[in-house]
């Protein structure tokens, strides 16, 4: 008899108590295992994530999470032939398993790349630039993120075993958030074994992910202000989370993704013979049988010109006919079964419903054919297009066929096109396929409001395009309305999306020790060493070196104009130069005032600073005249060693002052600076 | 008969046909209004918010609403004497009154200024670079914020009439969302007097803000996923519209902010005689008594050193002595009655909720000095203090005294003060008074995941300081858990809260049609004009100008770093130049190659192109060695006109390249350049 699957809590894995409920193969309907019916011990699960994997993530930087997610991604990637072999029992061809599996993974090297390049090295990311708060400069804010105290209770779906745990679990683990992981029953075997891998490495803190294989119940009871639950699935179980007391009243962060009515709008322009208009008819065949149609993501609605429904049904038919459906191991077929034969039961009751105002063009529910499968057992489909000519019709608007259906929808303009996808209150995604500039515009903007991500493909993005049903894990992923409102990924955006932001009031002196960043006013260090002469293990944030006064002479300005060929006129003519509005004579170039700063701060010998790689925000304020005597201050003001590296990167904060104290210029340098003396 | 107020409704003054509820004078309970006891005609007003507020607003770019916003409330601060005279009847002082009303309209310039300061002037925000999203650069993603076409519903508290509306008026103005305002009835008078100026000065567009005084019954019921609720009130009613089935299952987005049980932690430095010792006390008083205490933001605990209990309760007790109680029309008066008897009601029973485990140490409910007024008609409290003895007390938390009631609470040590803190279950905002910076940083960063802000408070910055109890414009104002989850403000944050972000994936060419900024890979247009030769008027995104080659002798860095005395050796000695990792021999200073790039692009006679006032984002990709041949190619990427100046400010995007083609660094170069030729 097939084991029971296991959880993993409070730092083992446990057996449940209880026989289970059969897991069925979706082609061939064997047992392949047995999921719990009763509760899991989830206060065990959360007071573990809080007592020991808050605590240990919480004491590691943005980039140590990062690194050990990497580590653990790379290991996974490398026995992933085991969990292809697992994966096709979930009714998952080939092609479905790589979306799921690599796709998962990918993921998860993504978040990992992008926090090390993008976050501080540090445990408080800050969000935006001081901001002043007092005209004398020693009240200042900061938005900070920082770690919430709480546990990422993660719900994902039956689709995606793999990709839907990973997509959850990377951002959160980034955030500092330990994750509890429930995946769906019917395909969690697949997901406890990635799970069993995961925890082999050795490498993720003890706490930091838990995963409970056993019933939902009571799952949110003993969640509270500092908690999260992120959801993947109907959006009748959604608006159930949502009346949960612990969200009602409780203070629990809930994010949720469901399904949605996506819709695909083919331009005017895309008739037959144009390369829009095949790859509309490719895309919709695509979206209609990968995962069998089972994506939050794929095209329900094909929103397609009058003049172009025949054709486009025509399209599809054809390009269909050569799509084999049957067996998900046998290499030859295209799609595979559905999930389960429940799956297959809803989506037939949801195309009897859209029948009733649909006309079914393509496909027939009851005779398709089968490659090395038996049609009894296992949860097949062929895959179906339905064309709606009644404009006031609601069900292909509103009725979900989670499998291999799509509705074919006509318009007429931008305008009814817009209207129509607003129909469907709310969708994760929507794709314009037109090479006309103007109303793929025009669509894109109409759409927005009422999408996560909008793709538009052309000609011209088609060969890179990574398709409409691929959420990327740097685009957000989540939609408004109907799908949830929830907003998953998003690259950097998804690991605040766990954290919290507060505004920080205080002194320079202040913000500067919460924020690991230098803010303008705070103490300035000068031990009397130079701050070039320090390694990054000696470097402190504040340490400064003041340069200057060096006068700028007319000859300066002449000499540089004629040296760097950069003769504007307000640079070398005395009567145009005093004609502009701003200047009213001549200026030194920006160019040179940089260039002669960094003349007053550098330290020439070789030592720890290895390269000067970058200026940001440079802002030239007050115009620097003939004779003005410039001079230069360079205050240490963030510090970021590189994991990878035997360097780091260090940013000053500079500004040039002219003989009235002026501030002249201000910028960041940007330099690289070894972490030792050389 | 006072007359009931009025809404201002699908273009008019609506006067409600019932007689309505009288509201009274909380000094006096003399009747100064009647507000209606029947449901306003909410679809009207939602109908004509969306089919003529939001059109007019969208078709608006952000800094010509931003432009309104501070014409109408320049016109408000101009009349505020007349508010100042109607606010003294909600029981306001003078100071009381400043708060609301100079408050309020302080809210709207803010954001009116910041709004033309950060965001393009155009009607979509671009959130972020564009993500590069395959390696031909033919297919790239850009997150983008728009206008959802909804309605923004504003239901707001009694305590601040005047900027409870203006707050939330002002951004979802300037995100193109059409407001229906619902105020409190308590203060309703005074909102619609203010609303009414707002609208004589004829500057906003119709049905762009409207007004509903009258029963809220119903208010939700109509509402969508493009639609928005912002709540602010108690946490109780907060969860009702948490229930509501728009926002359950009908994708509106609800935004509360609720009363919170905000905490004021008093630093084991700061005892008697410091400076931080009477800045505690001084602002515990103060938020005791602004408002008599019905402030969301107001000190409900003051959490204090075991040892520091008594001197900061014989402290306040002496300070108090001297604050005079009464009618708030006399300017002697520094705290006023509570908005209505059944507000003073419900602070004497949570009084006596708190008295269940606290000491009442500080005040007597029963004997209190009035200063011209009558204790049974005016809804008068004393201020009171409370001293919680019981670590285990669970009402200091729990119970919130919505009036002039604070309670002082001991600790030992950070943890512990953080650990206090944390149990009121997420707050608006919690400060820390104390000179010690790991204190102060250990508690900030305690504090941090549960407050949606945070003041430190000390010598350095209490002269500049706004206090515990004020939000700011530009400033997160909300908090987790029991404060409601909300985030209303924070400066541009607010604006974008108020909008959709989607991602867009496509084509370069797509993707600068679809936000109005130049993305790298799509069309560069050269047609022989000099782009610094055409004005705001003339210059197209995508204009271009190519200049070079010119080759980097030896002697041109060997000049330039004893011209500029930059002598990093890197630039200047062959053999220390070749021992760098990064480098491997000589190379030009980064300041000389964009030098030189500036005399490759410039076009030096006068025009249009007024001045270079900064460089953004400058990262040099690849050293310069000796012998390589430059060249530079400048963009026109964004064009912002200035709505108060003739010229406006162009964002182009540079790149130098080598000889061999590889981009030797890139940057983005900021000028002005005027709207017209001169």
């Amino acid at each position: 008899m097939p084991r029971v699957l296991e959880s993993y809590v409070g730092g083992g894995w446990v057996t449940p108590a209880d026989a289970g409920q059969p897991l069925l193969d979706a082609a061939t309907a064997e047992e392949v295992a047995r999921f719990s019916t009763q509760p899991a011990d989830v206060p065990a699960a959360l007071a573990h994530a809080r007592d020991a994997g808050g605590p240990a993530l919480r004491a590691l930087t943005f980039h140590e999470r990062a690194g050990l997610l990497k580590q653990v991604a790379l290991t996974l990637m490398e026995g992933k032939q085991e969990f292809y072999g697992l994966s096709t029992r979930t009714g998952a061809t080939m092609r479905d398993s790589a979306v799921d599996i690599d796709g998962g993974i990918g993921t998860v090297l993504s978040y990992a790349s992008k926090a090390r390049r993008e976050l501080p090295n540090d445990t408080v990311i800050l969000d935006g630039p001081p901001e002043p708060l007092g005209r004398g400069g020693t009240f200042v804010g900061q938005h900070v993120y920082t770690s919430r105290h709480g546990v990422a209770v993660q719900i994902n779906a039956f689709n995606f075993p793999v990709w839907g745990m990973l997509e959850k679990l990377a951002p959160a683990f980034i955030a500092g958030l330990p994750s509890v992981v429930k995946p769906a029953a019917q395909t969690a075997y697949l997901t406890e074994l990635v799970f069993r891998r995961m925890i082999e490495t050795g490498l993720l803190p003890e706490g930091s992910v838990q995963l409970v294989t056993a019933s939902p119940d009571g799952l949110l009871d003993h969640l509270g202000p500092q908690d999260m639950v992120a959801f993947t699935g109907s959006a009748r179980t959604a608006a159930l989370l949502r009346e949960h007391p612990s969200v009602l009243r409780g203070g629990v962060h809930l994010n949720t993704e469901a399904d949605s009515l996506n819709c695909s709008v083919l331009g005017p322009d895309a008739g037959p013979g144009s390369p829009e208009f095949d790859l509309y008819v490719k895309q919709l065949v695509t979206e209609m049988t990968v995962k069998a149609g089972q994506k939050c993501t794929a095209i329900r609605r094909a929103i397609v010109p009058h003049s172009l429904v025949g054709d486009v049904v025509e399209a599809v038919r054809e390009r269909l006919a050569g799509t084999v459906v049957g067996h998900p191991g046998d290499p030859d077929v295209r799609m595979g079964p559905l999930a389960s034969l429940e799956q297959r039961e809803a989506v037939r009751r949801a195309v009897g419903r859209l029948r009733g105002s649909a006309e079914l063009v393509v496909g027939d529910l009851e005779r398709f054919e089968l490659r090395g499968a038996d049609p009894e057992r296992g949860a097949f489909l062929p895959p179906m297009l339905l064309r709606c000519d009644d404009t006031a019709a609601e069900a292909p608007h509103d009725v979900e066929a989670f499998g291999p259906v799509s509705t074919v929808l006509a318009y007429d303009g931008s305008d009814e096109a817009v209207g129509l996808a607003a129909r469907g209150r709310g969708s994760l995604v929507g794709s314009v396929v037109s090479h006309d500039l103007d109303f793929a515009r025009a669509v894109v903007l109409g759409l927005a409001p009422w999408h996560g991500r909008i793709l538009v493909l052309d000609r011209d993005d088609a060969k890179e395009s990574t398709g409409h049903g691929s959420p990327l894990p740097v685009l957000v992923h989540g939609g408004p309305g109907r799908a949830g409102g929830g907003e998953e990924l998003g690259g950097m955006r998804a690991v605040m999306h766990h954290m919290q932001r507060s505004a920080v009031q205080g002194s320079p002196d202040m913000l500067t020790a919460v924020g690991n960043r230098w803010v303008k006013g705070a103490a300035r260090r000068d031990d009397g060493v130079h701050p070039f002469r320090k390694s990054l293990a000696e470097l402190r944030i504040g340490d400064t070196v003041v340069g200057g006064p060096r006068v700028v002479t007319r000859a300066d300005i002449d000499h540089f104009a004629e040296f760097t060929g950069d003769t504007f006129y307000a640079h070398t003519d005395e009567g145009a130069a005093a004609a502009n509005p701003l200047f009213g004579g001549i200026v030194a170039h920006g160019y040179l005032v940089v260039s002669l700063a960094a003349g007053l701060f550098v330290d020439p010998a070789p030592g720890p600073v290895l390269a000067n790689f970058g200026v940001d925000s440079l802002r030239f304020l007050t115009p620097v005249k003939v004779d003005d005597a410039l001079s230069v201050t360079l205050v240490a003001k963030q510090i970021t060693p590189r994991t990878s590296a035997d360097y780091g990167e260090v940013r000053w904060a500079a500004v040039v002052t002219n003989g009235d104290d002026d501030p002249v210029a201000t910028y960041d340098v940007l330099t690289l600076v070894a972490k030792t003396a050389l």
